[in-house]
Order: C-alpha cells, then structure tokens, then sequence
C-alpha cells in the first residue's frame, strides 16, 4: 500500500464533493455528536433502525454503520436486517463492536453480526477486537484492558480469519486486513476524555468506506484524519468540554492538503 | 398580517415570561440539543414517549411538539395518542416529518400523524413537505432534493388542503397557511452543517405556538428568532462546533427588542 | 458529620485514581452530557438497558445510577433488574426521580425502584422528592414547584421512613439521612439553564458513592464539587451553551485541593 497521504486527500475531497449518505444505527449516547461529526466531515448522516424501514434507508446509503453501544435483542434485530440488505447491495459496513467481551449479550451480539452481516472493517479497542477471538478476553465496561501491541499478533490472524480489516484504536491505533499491518499516531490523549470519539472514529471510517474501495485504505486514511482532528483541537483547548467542541471544528476546517501534509502512518 | 417584527419582540418575551412547557416526543439524535434550546429561549421542555403517561403529560403543556426522525412504530403510536389528546384539549401540535419521503414508512407515519392529530403548524425542507403530497417526491435521507422556492405553489395549495400551516426552512424559510405566503431570511448557512437545527426550529415554533394563538405568526415568529440567533452564532463562530454551542448562547441572550429591529421577513 | 471539605478532596482524588465504572440507566436526554461529564471527573461510564445483560454489567460496576427522565415500562423493568443485582451485590445505587409528580407513572414508576432496589440516595429538586411521600405533592414537567426551604422538614422526616439519603437540589441544596442534615451552597443560577445538570449531578454523586461508603458524604461531597464546577464555569461564561462546556472542563480541571479550598457547607 503506498501513496497513504495522498489517498487520505483524496478521500476527504471525495467525501466533501459526493455528500454520501451514511446510515448509522448506533448508540444512545453518540448519536448526536456522530451525526455532527459527519456533517462536519461533509457526509450526510441518518440514524433510523424501525425494522420497517432500514432496508430501504440502507438502499439509499453509501455505507453502513453499526454500533452496539447501548445494545438490545431488537436494535440487534434491526442491525443484522440492515447489514444483510447492505450486504446483498454490495455496500460497505462497519462495525463497532462497543463493549464486547465485557457482558456475553456484547460479544455473541457482536460475532452475530459479523457472521452475518460481513462487515468490511470492525473498530474497537484492544480488549473489544480480542473478545472476538477469545471467549475468555475480558473487557471492563466500555474500556479496554489491553494495550494495542499486546493485540497486535492476535489482530492479524483474527483480520485473517474472519476476512475482514480490523481496527484497533489507542495512543497508536493498528490497522490489519491479515496480510497488511498498518499503524497510525496521529491522534491526542484528551480524545480518551470524550465519550464516543472511538464510536465516531467508526463513522468516519463509514464516511470514508463510501468513496473507497479499498477498505483498509479507507480506515487507515479516516483514522489519520480523525486523529489530526484530535491534534487540531488540542492546540486550542486543553479540557475535554472545549475539546470536543474543537474536534468538530477541526473536522470541518482541516483541507485535504494539510491531512495529506501532516498524516503520520507506518506500513509493517 | 402587519406588526410581525412587534409580534416577535412579543411572542419571545411571553415565552419568557411564562416559561410555556414544552412537551416533546421527538428523535434520540436532537434530544438533547433540543431540551438545551428550549431552555435557553425560556422555555421549560419536557421528554415524555410512554403510552401511559403522554396523555398525562400533553394535559400539562402549552404545546406538543412531534418529531419522526428516529421513529418506530411504537414511537409512532406514542404520538398519535399524545396528539389526539392535545387536540381534544386544543393544546397546539407542531410536526416535524424529518425524512418523509425517503422511506415509505416515513412518508406513512408522518401522514397518519397530520389526519389523526391536526397539527397547526409543520416545519420540514422542501422535499420533506412536499412528500406530504405527492407520492413521488423523494428525499434523500433527511436532507432536501429540492429548493424552497420549487416548493413554494405546491406548499400554499397543500397547506389549504391539510388546512395547516406549512414551514418550509431553507436559505429563505417559505411559510404558509394557504391563503397568506410569508418569508423569513433570517438564518446562515451554518446552520446546515448542525444537526437538529431543523429540529430545533420546529420546537422553537412549538414554544411561540404555546403564546401566540395565529399559528402563522407564531411560526413566522420563531423562524425569524431562530434565524437571527444563527446569525449572530455567525459572527462569533465559523466552525460548527463552536456554533452550535454560540447558537445556544445567542437564543438566550437575544432580547425582544433586538429581534424586532433584525427581523427579517417578506410578506406576499 | 466532620472534615468535609477533605473528605471532598479525597473523593475526587479516588475517583481519580480508580476510575470506579459507573452504570447508568438513564434517560436520553442527558445520556451524552452525563458520559462526559463522568469521564471529565475521573470515573469510567457505561451506558446498558437490555434484560439480558443489566445485571452482567452492574456486577462490574462500583455504583449504579437509575434515572426516570424518558421512561418506559421495558425500561422501569430494566432498572429493577438491575437495582436488584446491586443490592445483592451491596453495590451502591442513586436514583433521580426526574418528574417524580407530574405524572402518576413517573411517582409510581419512582417508588416502586425505591421499595424495591433500595437506593443509597435520592436526588431530585423539592416537587421530585417531596411526590415520593405525599401523593397530592405536584410537579410541573420536570420543574419543581417547591424550594429547598420549603421541604426541608418533610424531607428529613422522609428520609428516616425510607433509610436512605435525600439530596434536594436548587439554589441551596439540602442534603439529609433523616438525622443530619447538611446545606451545601456551592452552585450557580445558570445550571438551570442546562439541560440535565441535575441528572448529572446525580451521577456525580454516583461516582463518589463508589469510593466512600458513607452515602450521606459522597452526595454532600458530589454536590459541593458539581457546584463548585457550575461556579468555575461562570466566571467564563455567561449563556447557557459555552456554560455547559465549560462546566465539563471545570470538572476536569477542579483540584482535590481547589475543592478542600472552596467547599461551602453547613451542617446542621
């Protein structure tokens, strides 16, 4: 894979120009802030899970996000409807895998839907990606025990195993699809005090997943450029109220010369 | 209609004064947003969906506010008896039909809410209140494929039709009761780069309805304060983030007496 | 009741240093504010509601918060499946009766979570928690028609019957275990003008109930560092939407020292 920086430009102009509309069914407590962020990002979200409905909103998207933050049997129910009409459209899907490993409900709610949904990236952290793998990998409520390079070895046989592109995010996140590993360190610490940055680090991949095909390009490239975000805001606020309000802002101001210019990635 | 810049400086201190509440069946993503606005316009809203009480708790508010953006059918029925019982007590109703036409459970809900409960006033782009109509206007998730003015004649005969008010929100916002055509220019072009702000001037129009009893001038009213409030948003915020949050701060620190002098409206 | 002002400081630092997990059942209105919030002072929010993995969830948590603010028969279900494990577990519960009054559902929604959970604390304004002894007590929406002042006898009296702890918020907040009874004075008019500040100070007192066993010091203690933020916040800010920002970052930023410093109580 070469050519990150420019790719993740171009990915943003992309989105910016085509608009593409990201349907999300995700969690309580992000929905607001996800749905600012990819406005700010310049896509189109809509959040709707009605099982009479998600099929033909789905048909209208460029791409799927699915979230299991805040769970339960029938917003899983809607999930797998969604991901499966997405999945017979050849439209991309993301998953967000909020919490598994920390109840049974997250992690058989989450193999289900990669099982039968197939989505094209999964993002979590450590601990959530690991629960995929390992019936007894533990995860403390929403939180990962693991570190990121404990998870490494493990990430990529998974990525292989399950033919999909992982991403694990933290201080460094990794990005897998089996054969290729690749590692992103933009990103800030004050991004760990902002509740749903993980999740809406999800949708930009589903904003990114919609205007390219390459779907570990797509999740290194909005990983790098939700992560300049998190340096952007930074420079301007040092708690995480004004933080989270500067990552928004940053979303929408940084230009795709300055992603590709400041981009910091690294091919394995 | 004359006096409407005095009837703004009137409406916005009886909301006020009175602290009208505000009662909300309304979608996951504005909720919060929502609550926060009507708060700072003076307002006092109130969140309530369970069957059994929203009868209990429309008894006890100026006005009712129906939002389908994130609906289901159980959502949906909510509605219904919240709207019959305010129309039972003449308590005001205003809907916001967020995405109807681009699902056909969208476009179905938002039509059985407007036959079984009246609303007064509904507020939505131009594709939304168009759907209302005709069975082939299509929307695009929740943002509009056609312009304010495109809908402009169609919306005057619907609203003889449904014998409602119609607030289509645009760069220029059209209002209507069939008869009468008001414009508002108020507003700027950050507002579309938040989410909910659409949402939000309906419930904003929800809080002029519960002091003024033309709902056409309440509606006119509460786009004009709304608008005015993205203005001035504008003038300390270019990013989205920081307007909202400016947005927020502008509808409680706008007096009556500044938003009769910058209200800015057109009437047929 | 001695040594406050440092038994605040050293529940903050212990929040700080054990990032307690904290549970939360609670409304959607305030569910992204309060996760912020939570993780600005130190604590670890998870947000869960599914039969099928409350009581898992609340088995990792060092307090559990319930909250009625949008509530539903399924979800009331949730809250005492939950409350029941925590009480097995002696895990400590606070419960915020948000419009605890205004409809029968909510009162009988709200005693029957305390006659069966037995939460450690209450918090609500004076209507909330004076609806929870006397059935004619009234409450508008979710506003109170009561002061502090007002209730302080009835409180107390009700706080020995129901063996809990009963936090009164307003101008001055009363705090009472039915023996002592304690006045905290930190705090700012503009927190009235957030949505869902007093939801989150619930779940502040949430998270200091998973550090100090005794239930009347953490709510006095959580009260005093949730005001203290409402006051560090106004000396920035003077409209409701950078308020609410900035009382993020203040609980971010607030020392355990600062709170010593600045704690304002008067006990009985």
């Amino acid at each position: 894979m070469t050519g990150v920086p420019e790719a993740a430009a171009r990915n943003l102009a992309a989105v910016r120009e085509k608009k593409p509309l990201i349907h999300n069914i995700t969690n309580f407590v992000v929905m607001n802030y996800t749905a600012n962020a990819l406005l700010a990002m310049g896509a189109s979200p809509v959040m709707a899970h009605a099982p009479n409905e998600v099929e033909d909103m789905v048909s209208l998207a460029g791409a799927l996000v699915l979230n299991i933050g805040t769970l339960s049997e029938a917003w899983v129910d809607s999930m797998l409807k969604a991901g499966r009409k997405a999945s017979a459209l050849n439209t991309p899907i993301v998953l967000d895998p909020v919490g598994s490993g920390a109840t049974p409900f997250r992690t058989r709610s989450a193999r289900r839907i990669i099982a039968e949904t197939r989505p094209r990236v999964i993002r979590g952290n450590a601990s959530e990606i690991l629960s995929l793998r390992n019936a007894d990998s533990r995860t403390r409520g929403v939180d990962s025990l693991h570190s990121v390079d404990q998870a490494a070895d493990g990430a990529q046989a998974l990525a292989g195993e399950l033919q999909t592109v992982l991403a694990i995010t933290g201080p460094v996140d990794l990005v897998t699809d089996g054969r290729r590993v690749v590692r992103v360190f933009n990103g800030h610490p004050l991004m760990g005090c902002v509740t749903g940055t993980g999740c809406t680090a999800t949708a930009a991949i589903g904003a990114f997943l919609a205007v390219d095909p390459d779907p570990l390009r797509a999740a290194v490239t909005a990983l790098a450029y939700f992560g300049l975000a998190g340096e952007t805001a930074a420079q301007k606020a040092s708690a995480p109220g004004s933080f989270m309000i500067q990552m928004l802002d940053a979303l929408y101001t940084i230009t795709p010369e300055l992603l590709e210019a400041k981009c910091r990635i690294e091919i394995a």
